[in-house]
């Protein structure tokens, strides 16, 4: 098993991605599988997966079987487990264990679950399995959710690409050579093959959003203590200036919707010291789905301009949205992304990355070049400096929040209920070559909800013309001339673009509400 | 005015206190006051002066005099005109300009108001006024409340006495070789002496409970983040491990519940972006009064022993809840409590003291002994190691989270609905003898709501006996040496003793709905 030549990081590897092989060799030779084709296309949501199981349509075991075979991990034993147990209770009460009874999801390699490795993608974290459940999946669980597998991010998590040297690089499904986004791009993938109906996601700069961008997806990136975080593991643990927040992905709205407020109405608080106990206010997803609203729309963040096709996608949601009913206002920041952005900037460097450094160290594998560039970026400062530092990251706050209350609607002067964003400047892109989350990122800062919803695609019809007007733009700056670069309507054709909607911190419920809302209008289903 | 002899900063000393001497003497001169006692009993709390304005009983303009002969400091013509504005707008509109009209209150010298000082009791603050009212103080000016003062606090505001070269020392009414307690003493001798009628404070260690306590007063320290902190300037500001919060002070249940609905109701998450956007819970409030509860009981923290009468004085008031219909169990927290003090006090060194060194050196006064042996204490720590203790901090909120889960009756199995707590081992005590604050800080540490109301004092007749008894104490610790060594119940006769009640985090209505319920137990008021 051991060789002399091989380091010791490259051993652990081969191992480690052995065992993953085996468990899903073991279930292609000993189960007969369907083809996902023959999966009801109803059990490919929350509420049709019940409706379902309820009707003995389909079985929690059967349904079981068909994702896994779609799959790259390893829970698949304690998942049919799990699920058997399910069909029997139904069997025996005739009702759901739970709202989540039989729905299959999957985990970004964060989430701690009993018996199970959390490696963060770091190689000295391989072979040391949790030793019990992160409250999140303890409530799911609870509910009846079937956990399958766990699922890559890349090295250090604080990336928008998928790439690490314990489990390798991600793809994205439509085009190998094209990333499907980070740090949650397992989930991505997943989803976007059909392989669970709820992949859970971790965000702190983008990391549940992007993903869910570049795949056409639904993901919801809540504000910091709305969902619990407890025993999910992370890079930097420990810090509280810009916390990471976990969050769903899903293929439909209204499986992020089902997924979101059950764990909210299991009163994730009792649990999780860290959340804040707000139950579902239903009047608050109600109200925004029931009357005209104003909402601001973000066309350009100042620093990189968006692609032509994510431009345009913008401005057809702007339109159908205005047509609807709704007012659109300009969202005016000035330079206060900018601001918030360079204060979450110095605070990677808070620690001189000692944090990832340590990690990597531990398991000797060798760093990716973007995430060694990270570490070494700058020195660690004081902890007296790091005070200094949260003080300037909550006068940014206040500004946004006073720029949000100033912003009103030009005729009946009430304040903005949402925000209408891009999510990246460009769709997915060819490995290596992101580089700019700051459509995402300042909403971590300011710790607003947003929720992506697939809203068009790249389309070598519909962009060519303003692609070729394009073709004289004067960059602003490195950045901007980086992402100007990678634009190339012939690779990027069909690939999927989503928008942002942001509402106020700890408004969940709007922001989804309002989802629900703007994805019928683009689908087209009247509204009142 | 400059001496060659005199340095800097005790002239700058002489010149601060000479414009407060000033602003008073004015005020003597120029105003006839009446006399104190002739103030109506009922405007002593928020809802009878409501009731006394209303009614024509008393003005605003009138009242507002009659306390300002009370006080020590200096917004007293801005606090005139504001009340003769209020007044005004009562005749003119026949209606209360909001919920806080014309309430009398003073403020802890960290709430900037604009155009004044927030010394915190630094010379170097001296002369550096505010640009803007803080979020809390411009809400409560809004509602109609007249802020007619700043009050004294100790150097560093991390000490339970109240001292500083600026300022000087603050004594208790009662005695003035005794301390009215701290950080917010100088609101504690206010309220004491009838000087206001609501009393800001701040506490992240006991700092608006132990002077509540000490001078037979209401206080509430809430969770962080319900109440507005924005520009209230504190000393380690920027530091979010242990948030210090604001917190009201009063001479009655009523009043501290008015305030308190009044500030929550103006939804002060849209002024302050740290705020938890929770409104008023009526049906927590009520509900909390309206049925048998199941209350824990803390006699000892295990490392510092109460004196007798303020064991006594927690005995009482539990018996009193028993016969009431409430059911009382045993709080185990084993060494849970001093673990969570550790953390906090490993805290107190991350920075090497360098935020309280910077005031200091900016205003060239000495040090009060304790204050250069808390920034003494240790060297600063890495950012690095800091993350570390914070995640030792949310395994230990965690633990105790789970602790208050499984704290349960031991007859119907129901989870408690509050903790009921001493604040201090002892009553008042001569200056500098405070030294344990173990009894307050730990809830600072896992952000649970606090309640300290009145509910005793120290008695020759009734703690004799129990005090002779414990003549043969042999203290475990030498901080349980010092403690004991301080009981002596001929000074200490008639000192006030309050309890706090402690509620789950961000519960802040059931813990004032059960101080109210507690209040009127101990008044002997029937109750349902």
């Amino acid at each position: 098993m051991s060789n002399s030549t091989t380091p010791k990081w490259q051993q652990t590897v081969t191992e480690k991605r052995g065992i993953r092989d085996d468990a899903i060799r073991k279930f292609i030779d000993s189960h007969q599988y369907e083809n996902s084709t023959t999966n009801p296309a109803s059990t490919d949501q929350v509420d049709g997966i019940l409706e379902a199981i309820s009707s003995g349509a389909v079985t929690a075991t059967k349904l079981c079987h068909a994702y896994i075979a779609r799959l790259t991990e390893i829970l698949f034993d304690d998942a049919l487990n799990r699920a058997e147990e399910l069909d029997q209770y139904f069997k025996e009460h005739g009702k759901l264990v739970g709202p989540l009874h039989g729905v299959p999801m999957t985990l970004k390699d964060q989430f701690d679950v009993k018996g199970y490795d959390s490696t963060l993608g770091y190689v000295g974290r391989a072979f040391k399995p949790a030793k019990q459940d992160c409250v999140v999946v303890s409530l799911l669980r609870q509910m009846g959710a079937v956990i399958m597998a766990k699922s890559n991010l890349p090295q250090s998590i604080m990336w928008c690409e998928t790439e690490n040297p314990l489990w390798g690089l991600t793809t994205h499904p439509l085009k190998s050579d094209f990333t499907p986004g980070g740090s949650t791009g397992g989930e991505g993938t997943l989803l976007s093959l059909q392989g669970t109906v709820v992949g859970w996601g971790t965000d702190i700069g983008g990391s549940v959003r992007i993903p869910s961008h570049m795949n056409g997806l639904f993901g919801l990136k809540p504000s910091s203590t709305r969902l619990p975080y407890h025993d999910v593991s992370v890079s930097t643990d420990g810090q509280e200036h810009i916390p990471s927040v976990i969050g769903p992905m899903t293929r439909s709205v209204s499986s992020l919707i089902s997924v979101t407020k059950s764990v909210i109405d299991a009163a994730p608080w009792k649990l999780d010291p860290k959340c804040s106990p707000i139950p579902w206010r239903s009047e608050m997803f109600d109200d925004v789905q029931s009357r005209p609203l104003v909402i601001a729309v973000m066309r350009d963040d100042g620093v990189v301009k968006c692609h032509p096709p994510v431009s345009r996608v913008l401005e057809e949601v702007a339109a159908k949205l205005k047509t609807a009913g709704h007012e659109l206002v300009d969202w005016t920041p000035g330079s206060l992304h900018q601001q918030c952005i360079d204060i979450m900037d110095r605070y990677y460097t808070a620690d001189g990355g000692e944090d990832v450094k340590r990690d990597i160290a531990a398991g000797g594998e060798p760093f990716i070049p973007h995430v060694e560039a990270l570490v070494n970026r700058g020195k660690a400062i004081s902890v007296y400096d790091y005070w200094q530092l949260n003080k300037e990251k909550v006068a940014a706050q206040k500004r946004f929040l006073d720029l949000w209350n100033s912003t009103r609607s030009q005729t009946s002067g009430k304040q903005i209920d949402l925000l209408l964003a891009p999510v990246m400047p460009h769709s997915a892109v060819p490995h290596r070559k992101c580089r700019w989350v700051g459509y995402t990122k300042v909403f971590n800062v300011v710790d607003y909800p947003s929720v992506v919803l697939p809203a068009g695609a790249v389309s070598r019809e519909l962009d060519s013309t303003s692609a070729a007007e394009m073709g004289a733009y004067k960059p602003r700056n490195q950045l901007d001339e980086w992402n100007w670069a990678t634009f190339d309507l012939n690779s990027m054709d069909g690939m999927p673009i989503g928008v942002q909607i942001i509402a106020s911190r700890l408004e969940e419920e709007k922001a989804l509400g309002a989802a629900q809302m703007v994805d019928k209008v683009l689908r087209g289903v009247a509204t009142p």
